[in-house]
């Protein structure tokens, strides 16, 4: 469960005086995430998502908040922060930084179609345009720095096959550079738990608390890894050029991006191979763990080293 | 009608790619408004409000479009601006400035009962509330400093005994100053044909463009003498409850606003008389006459002059 930090009906009381948004009628936890605290908030002018922040610091949030921010201005499918009454969208309830944001409609959907791809790809592809206007900066915590300091910290705990894939993985993208593609805010975690669907239509993005400037392309591998891969590993192509067609109707890519897709979807795994092996390996003292299977994204690995017609 | 301006979906195809809201599906004039240029676009992402403004200039706009900005990102049920690439919510369009904003839920209500007045109530309260933090200037256009030069105008072409009553009204005005009062950003024309209601809940406040700096009970005097007033002028005392109760659930009114109550009841009417007779009696020249009913407003200074209930 997500709820680390308990809020009560009389918490929220004075909490909401210092808001707009009406005043209480149901509270009630978020059973998903395994990060932040998480309510549905219910109000007499709506429903809300009240986070609670365990980890991250209120002088970290404003990158994450006012992007949020930023995106909903613009249109995109994303939670608007609500400001308090001082003009801050953070704001302090039982010791957390907290962020209250409207509601979005959707659910998450485990097993997507084809035209729901399409639909991610678009959206994804005018998030990364209308965050061009965005001027905060924030590297990315998962890049080539941090699985280079942190897969040798693995070799030896892994099966001896593994740990040489791994190294071999790494020195292919040791020889490849991304910086010259074109760069931007990524959302950089767009899984299918990332993203509520309302029907067929993104209803909302959410849980932007892995964005960063990278690699635009880096994203839409990352979001390719999930959205168009089976429980097995394997690419769905079907879905993937959905994705893609959806994504290069709004933002056509360029010839050096093109060239440069079959490492980046190999990035985009490794990154995620990594951090699984990492939480599996080395799980944090004295939490639950929450380790997810880290063969799942060394078999996309595979995948992708496989295959050569790369839906483009 | 109100589509003083074409725009044409071939119009429309190329202004929409400087936005992340999608691609169009339809497009189409909306009859209600006297001022501007309204249109709902229907895109891929959703249903959206354009609006080309007819007057106002756009360096006259960013008051407007921002505080609306402002009050959204509160939570206040209004229709949020949207920005383009360039981080802009004014945009060009066919030689007018334009806005777009998300379509609010909900529709106009003739004949309101006292639950949707207390919603109003309330909802005005927060937005006073939520627009302390915004830093946007604008004079009242049609304040004390308007009437008094415009009513004399006027005199000549009226009836001796109602420019009689106007005179009275205007020396009694002259006696009385509010700017002691509680002081704020207003509507200033929340009439119903300003408010979309979802049900008996505020979808949204639209149309902000008289928006202003001046008394906030004289918002509330302005609103109540629309929603709590009955077609021969008369006051609806359950109506005028309910919107002062649902205010007040809010921002409870301070000893020298309930002084200054009844005669703001009659400045708020008193504004809306002058117009009316303005438009009535000095029609704009080659323009379509909208005018409405001065007597209306007459009335309903009578009303007040003649209750001392004043419903607090």
């Amino acid at each position: 469960m997500s709820v680390f930090t308990t809020v009560t009906a009389e918490d929220l009381g004075p909490f909401l005086k210092r808001y707009s948004i009406g005043s209480l009628l149901e509270l009630k936890g978020i059973a998903a995430g395994i990060t932040n605290t998480n309510y549905f908030v219910t109000t007499t002018h709506g429903r809300y998502v009240l986070t609670l922040f365990e980890n991250l610091a209120a002088d970290e949030l404003p990158f994450y908040v006012n992007l949020m921010a930023h995106l909903a201005h613009h249109g995109i499918a994303v939670a608007a922060p609500i400001a308090n009454l001082d003009d801050q969208y953070v704001d302090v309830l039982n010791g957390r930084p907290t962020l209250l944001v409207q509601c979005v409609p959707g659910t998450v959907v485990d097993e997507p179609n084809a035209t729901q791809c399409a639909e991610v790809g678009e959206m994804l592809a005018q998030m990364h345009l209308a965050a061009r206007s965005y001027r905060g900066q924030m590297s990315n915590p998962r890049g080539a720095d941090w699985w280079n300091v942190t897969a040798p910290q693995l070799f030896d705990l892994m099966d001896k096959a593994d740990a040489e894939q791994l190294r071999a993985e790494l020195s292919l993208q040791a020889e490849h550079h991304f910086d010259g593609l074109p760069q931007g805010v990524i959302h950089a975690d767009l899984f299918r738990d990332n993203v509520l669907l309302n029907g067929d239509h993104v209803g909302g993005f959410i849980d932007f608390y892995y964005a960063c400037n990278d690699t635009l392309l880096y994203d839409l591998a990352i979001t390719l890894n999930d959205w168009c891969v089976t429980e097995s590993g394997d690419i769905d192509s079907e879905r993937a050029s959905a994705l893609l067609q959806g994504y290069q109707a709004v933002r056509t890519l360029q010839a050096d991006e093109i060239a440069a897709w079959p490492v980046l979807l190999r990035a985009a795994a490794l990154r995620f191979w990594v951090s699984r092996l990492y939480d599996f390996h080395k799980p944090a003292a004295g939490e639950m763990t929450f380790a997810k299977d880290p063969l799942h994204f060394q078999r996309v690995i595979s995948a992708h080293a496989e295959r050569q017609d790369f839906w483009l």
